[in-house]
């Protein structure tokens, strides 16, 4: 300790030994990151972003550096992660590796939907039916083998719903080829057998470094056109299926001996779960965790990021979180539903785009299910929700 | 709804139909500045600061102006409020009326002593015997009229029990007089009956501009040499407390036609419930709120001033917030206790100065207990708390 009093300007060279990591380099300024930073605020962590539109919400909460002042962001930093899943890895593999939390390999992985499955079934978690799709050739093939209906997909890029073709029968083939066939010139396209499911269900889970793991309530998800609509916490399901996500959350988490947090997307069938993909950060499906959960998602990566204890992830209340897409609402209606929580991120309007999101949460279930209804009603887009 | 993308440039411009206030500007920016800022984010709303200090805590969310730039500072903001109590009346009053909340009338009840608790004898609120002091003949009647043990405060400026002394007996006059007596200079002191109490508790109430009233669970404050130590949320006091309380924050609440966040400290005696003071503004015995209520007391003091609708002052989980005063403590060690909240305010550490918070919370009795004692632990500096 101390003896003598420390200025602001010192405060942290003297509290290094109290708390090693000062600054947080994230890859990414967007409402992840901005959330990221707001939950890292009160633990002393400050955060400065790698991102090329100066206008993102992260600016609100630190210095934003252009990929050309990438040397400065980089030698501001003590430690680095991400928010952004498309960062690029020749940008990542400049941060030294014990510096940089999850690590390139886990980024890789998550950037590849063919590597991504692959370590699936590596891991054992259940997968649908996929194969490598190079050349039409492979596409005829994969429609035998697997059969229609099928989905194509860009390996690559893409998120929410885009570069995607889904064939209905080998008569699509041509059409699914003209739409995505040029960019097997990039990588490999997959072709997934399609499923049906009974719902969609996420974990949220964060791993330290000293590999302690916590999990969040697994939450039911509905997406709209490939958009995440709405999120239930905690979903409604057997404990066998809990166990079922935690058990493949952790084999990943293990395999990558990852550091931060990281969620699993996966479809509920008859036959169990089937896994969809990962998400190496946090995510939207997680966002109910900053009122629903006694240590949020995002607290909980900075947490872990830092070198810090992870908190406790135990669900507090249920809660239902709707994304805003494209328009906000009027924001004194939104505050007028008991138990709102709205979540702006100070973007521009523009359809389709993630531009806030509004958690209800309520020990009542009655009061939940009408908060949520008159949520809904206020939403300029309610992407497919009634 | 606008027909055309909007910039962020023109956000709030063309959501003003939507949320007529965009910025906030806050007298102060000490710790209660960066926490209303913190809940503001996310509704929209930003904020700016009047402050001297240019290392405050609040610099990590808005703007700072000096005293000096008050022009711009005023010019900066659709609406203003206050952090700091003891915010100069001279410069509240440039403020137009409608503009700033609370108002200048319940900032100068607060910020004198004998103006206060005139008001609450005035509500039917008990208090303690007090009589004002201007000389020192006034302060031998006091002794005779109340009778020994007698405090003796200014009643303006002071705070954290700074500016008091306690006379155990009329020997004691010499010493007090010595003390205090030159502040008669600026206004006359006051002289109050000494309380014999079982317990300190205080009561957060929110008051909307359409006069809508929420109010916090009652909480129970441990002081320590005039500086809160602890605050345990709920308070373990009878339904009848709990409405007397109430009770006294709406009178006080809608006499001055209030809008934002007051907090009513009290005694409990075995006569009931004694009023002590009244804050101005969001406060330290309601931090709790962050974590422990549906909506925090920052958020609704916020809500209230942007003029939106308040939100649920529910406790969601019972809370214990120590206070950290003078050092840090470690943040791995903090961290590591479940349900532990760690909030530090970056400001330098010096002795007798708050400069972060904990809160812990939890379902569990014993458990919040335990990670209680833990907490005490591992503070530099335990304000008596054992």
């Amino acid at each position: 300790m101390p003896n003598t009093p420390v200025s602001v300007a010192n405060f942290y060279r003297v509290n290094h030994s109290k708390h090693a990591v000062k600054t947080v380099g994230i890859f990414g300024g967007g409402q992840l990151g901005l959330m990221l930073a707001k939950a890292a605020l009160p633990l002393g962590l400050r955060c400065v972003f790698l991102e090329d539109a100066p206008d993102c919400p992260a600016r609100l909460l630190g210095k934003v550096y252009s990929s050309e002042q990438f040397d400065d962001f980089a030698k501001a930093c003590d430690v680095y992660t991400l928010e952004f899943e498309n960062t690029p890895l020749a940008l990542a593999k400049l941060i030294p590796s014990d510096a940089l939390f999850p690590g390139v390999e886990a980024l890789a992985t998550a950037q590849d939907r063919l590597r991504e499955k692959s370590l699936f079934n590596a891991l054992n978690i259940a997968t649908t039916p996929f194969v490598s799709v190079a050349c039409r050739a492979d596409l005829d093939k994969a429609l035998g083998d697997i059969g229609a209906p099928l989905v194509l997909k860009t390996s690559r890029g893409g998120y929410d719903g885009k570069g995607q073709f889904v064939l209905k029968s080998k008569d699509d083939a041509d059409a699914a080829w003209a739409a995505l066939g040029d960019a097997t010139k990039d990588a490999p396209l997959i072709a997934e057998g399609f499923i049906h499911f009974e719902k969609e269900v996420s974990i949220v889970a964060c791993r330290a470094k000293n590999g302690d793991i916590r999990y969040y309530d697994l939450a039911q998800n509905t997406h709209h056109q490939g958009v995440l609509a709405k999120t239930v916490a905690p979903a409604v399901v057997g404990d066998e299926i809990a166990a079922q996500a935690q058990s493949a959350a952790k084999k990943i988490l293990d395999r990558f001996s990852y550091v931060g947090t990281l969620a699993v997307e996966f479809f509920v069938t008859k036959q169990g779960l089937i896994a969809n993909e990962i998400a190496p950060r946090v995510h939207n499906s997680g966002h109910w965790s900053i009122e629903g959960a006694v240590c949020s998602q995002f607290e909980n990566h900075m947490r872990a990021v830092a070198g810090l204890p992870l908190g406790d992830t135990r669900l507090v209340e249920p809660c239902v979180m709707l994304n805003v897409v494209g328009q906000y609402p009027d924001p004194s209606a939104a505050l007028a539903i008991k138990g709102a929580h709205l979540h702006l991120y100070d973007k521009a309007e523009r359809d389709g785009r993630k531009i806030g999101h509004i958690t209800l949460s309520g020990k009542n279930a009655t009061e939940l299910k009408n908060a949520t209804a008159q949520a809904i009603e206020i939403l300029p887009n309610r992407l497919g929700l009634v």
